[in-house]
């Protein structure tokens, strides 16, 4: 019982830290990007990358303090590249209303999302030794290169599993695999320990994005920020649908490419959303989801079994096993 | 007579070299940005940025040829830089024609020049001792935080020629800068000759943008690639007309504000535009940004008085001389 207090006290104390940094110790250069970053920040988010820094650090038996704004470093790259989706993401409820303003956001965003990103960079290539930097930037790389993957698959119905995980590991992974590891190096920690730590964030990574995929579908629109079904209006091949289609069902195919050719038409999707996702569920997409995320998640763990017991491992499995509730 | 030749020959070879890397040596992990950036490589520039790294990288003592990659380096932070500013932009552009292809190139845009800077900083943070990394990310952060403080000082008619100094300096004179004493720090050169290097860099870069500015107003559209008067119809607050309104006369302050009007109301301005420049003219804005050009020219030339006289210090004088003729 004093240990579960325990727990409870540790994990809170992380987020304030956390929370407290962002609020209080986080300032750029540029007054308009530091009060359109803030705002970001202040929106939400679970801030798992810099969570998955803090507890990778603490495995390796570093003080979670000393790491704080390497954490929040990982949650300003994930920031950044929010505030770049959006300007790639929009153009849907870009055109129809004014122009003007919605034209000086995009500016500001991608000035913003760069500046940001070149900001980290700035403080890392300063006080952080290799390889965080290079890490840190090859992250950044693979992120663009899944996003511009995912973008070339969109809407292609053979897009195959191993197609998705490597645009997931690319996309989303990579930078929990980043988080880790650079929490690990930070620490101090042996080579083999950093490895499994790194490991650790990219089977999660992986997990995340699936699980993720699968809130798009089943969670209501106002938990979800957005419109339910809101990627397969996008057209992109998350996993419920491609597990759906590998199924093969030819009445299943047909209905997945009249709906996107619709999208493409510009026609009314609303009823054909719910519809299609009724009909994923129907071909086991869900439920195979399901499987592949438990069985990401269970990789995950492995992955930290050469690492010792300790309150902080323990808590990366409790973030892992959190998925399963999807 | 010999010693021309010889110049001419090395001038040759440097072009030749800087455009051969580019042709075979560049290639990214990612096919599709490889070819949008060999595309825009293609498409022209005058390697002024890899031309000043290599430059000063022989003015330390250095053979430009082990200099190659970090010169290109330069010349692909600003081709990032354009590929953003192309997003950021081309507003005027992209409505009212096809919005999809259109919106298709945005996507891809912003991934494209994000997947550029991180892919230069990769490079640079695995293959370049310190402060080399660093400076790059800080020549980045500033080249953004000058494009930030120009779109608020967008159609602001009391923009000084403080201001503007402060604005070329970061969005456009920084990466000069970095260019030069990145070169230096490669060859080695000494602290002193470093900080010389970089100051000309920097003072080169304000009267450039300066010329820039100029070559707006006075050449043809065909040599520009754009319309004549294309800064004045974005209402960027350039130096020719900063000094036009310096003059105090109030008609010509009431002729510029309402062109600034005529075109937040997207009223027809073609003959509008033409009109404006005669009177900037008049105003003797043209006459003053010549002798602001011609000041920075000899600072940037009397900055490499403390390195010793060669051949590379001649036509780094060369270069910004080169700037009196716009």
């Amino acid at each position: 019982m004093a240990s579960m207090i325990d727990e409870i006290a540790q994990e809170t104390a992380l987020s304030d830290l956390i929370e407290g940094y962002f609020r209080s110790g986080f300032t750029t250069g540029n007054a308009l990007i530091t009060e359109a970053v803030r705002r970001m920040l202040a929106a939400g988010g679970k801030r798992l990358r810099p969570r998955v820094t803090l507890l990778a650090a603490q495995a390796c038996g570093g003080d979670a303090l000393h790491y704080l704004r390497l954490a929040a470093y990982m949650e300003l790259i994930h920031v950044a590249t929010l505030i770049h989706d959006d300007v790639v993401d929009n153009a849907a409820t870009r055109r129809g209303i004014n122009a003007t303003a919605v034209d000086f956001g995009n500016r500001t965003s991608v000035l913003a999302g760069d500046y940001l990103f070149a900001w980290i960079f700035k403080n890392v290539t300063d006080g952080y030794p290799p390889p965080i930097p290079n890490v840190l930037s090859a992250t950044l790389a693979e992120i663009c290169d899944g996003e511009v993957l995912q973008l070339q698959a969109l809407g292609d119905l053979s897009t195959g599993l191993d197609t998705y995980v490597e645009i997931a590991r690319k996309k989303t992974a990579s930078l929990f695999a980043a988080a880790a590891q650079c929490g690990a190096i930070a620490a101090g920690g042996r080579a083999e320990h950093v490895a499994a730590l790194r490991s650790f964030g990219e089977l999660y990574g992986i997990a995340f994005q699936m699980a993720d995929d699968l809130l798009d579908l089943i969670a209501d629109s106002a938990t979800l920020g957005k419109p339910v079904g809101n990627d397969l209006v996008e057209r992109k091949m998350t996993i419920p649908i491609i597990l759906a289609l590998a199924g093969g069902d030819v009445d299943f195919g047909k209905k997945t490419s009249d709906f996107f050719d619709a999208i493409r038409n510009g026609a009314p999707i609303a009823a054909r959303t719910n519809s299609l996702i009724e009909a994923i569920d129907q071909q086991g997409g869900l439920r195979a989801t399901r499987s592949q995320i438990a069985a990401y998640v269970e990789r995950a763990k492995a992955a930290l079994h050469q690492i010792g017991v300790s309150t902080a491992r323990k808590r990366l499995e409790s973030l892992a096993e959190a998925l399963l509730d999807t």
